[in-house]
């Protein structure tokens, strides 16, 4: 199995848990969005979103960080990275889409880059960032609430988990004052397990 | 069961169609985002997000278009929106993300509000969601290809369709060339049915 990703990219790091927890091994084919080489043809021909990360496994290539973890759920299913039932998957899907869908796509590096752009300096996209990250953990606080067990949805480590453990890093990345105390001790429950601290950026870089 | 929403919401289209398919009826609960109403303390209560969709259903309050979906599909089975297979199930949830997560976010109402303010002047925003609409959906037509049927993948309608004919609407009405003959073909198909045209934003304005 190989993934092609990136040390720093948010959406490769989800997949590394999520490949981490189910106890998989996988070849990491690097791809340095900082120079652009998911736009490389060669990658292209693989996925035409030209984007990270994507997953060749049972020969298919896989895209989009989300539809590959519910792939190595359906495939291997132990242990769940989703509750047994529809009502817990509805609400492990939303918090993780929560994420996905409404904050990491407007602070990621593609939209930064235009608004540095637009803006005509360097400081406007992470001004953006922050408070994209913000006002995005602050909902996902409230819809996490206090929960009653060390992960934001009970005592093991799931969907939900593995989205919001790279968000957090982005957020302290772009300066935000860390101001969700659940949220930071999921994080620190998180990073207690090597799936999560083994596959950080900082761990994988000189991978 | 109820759905809040609005009748121009992209999100809120998706979730009306996929209840049409299944055969479902619904009562809707309008909240203009023209006017902010997705703010009002009263709807905060139900969705910290403070967004469009939220399903009350079951008991359940649920958020997210495509948890939602997934829901329908997991608890009215037929017809389904998913394929039965692991590998065909990728395909369709990454055709659907490569819209929900990495296209629409990017071109909503919220983000154009916001690239006006820091460009200062409105064509600024209508640029942006052309250029990104173009750009994601040139990438949704590559990963889409020729394909066998009249839809996303095969036959029947799915998360797929439901997720693209919402945004060619929104390309057409930011003036994007809609370059893409596989995928306006498709939305014809789609139109076609009751499900689709039935839930349209012009359909439903008035409802």
């Amino acid at each position: 199995m190989r993934l092609h990703g990136y040390f720093r990219s948010s959406a490769s790091w989800r997949v590394r848990i999520a490949l981490a927890l189910k106890g998989l091994s996988w070849e990491t084919i690097p791809h340095s969005l900082v120079d652009g080489e998911q736009r490389d043809p060669g990658f292209l021909a693989l996925n035409p979103q030209g984007l990270v990360p994507a997953l060749e496994i049972d020969g298919l290539v896989l895209t989009q960080s989300l539809a590959i973890c519910e792939y190595l759920d359906e495939t291997h299913p132990q242990p769940p990275l989703l509750p047994p039932d529809a009502a817990g998957r509805a609400r492990a899907r939303a918090l993780a889409q929560a994420i996905a869908c409404d904050l990491h796509p407007v602070q990621n590096l593609r939209v930064l880059q235009r608004i540095r752009a637009i803006a005509g300096n360097a400081d406007a996209g992470t001004i953006w960032a922050r408070e994209t990250c913000d006002q995005g953990l602050d909902a996902f606080a409230e819809l996490v609430g206090e929960g009653a067990g060390a992960f934001c949805l009970g005592d093991a480590p799931g969907l939900a988990d593995l989205i919001l453990v790279p968000q957090l890093a982005n957020a302290r990345r772009f300066g935000c004052d860390m101001r969700w105390p659940r949220l930071l001790a999921i994080e620190e429950a998180c990073l207690s397990l090597s799936a999560f601290a083994s596959t950080a950026p900082s761990a994988v870089e000189q991978g």
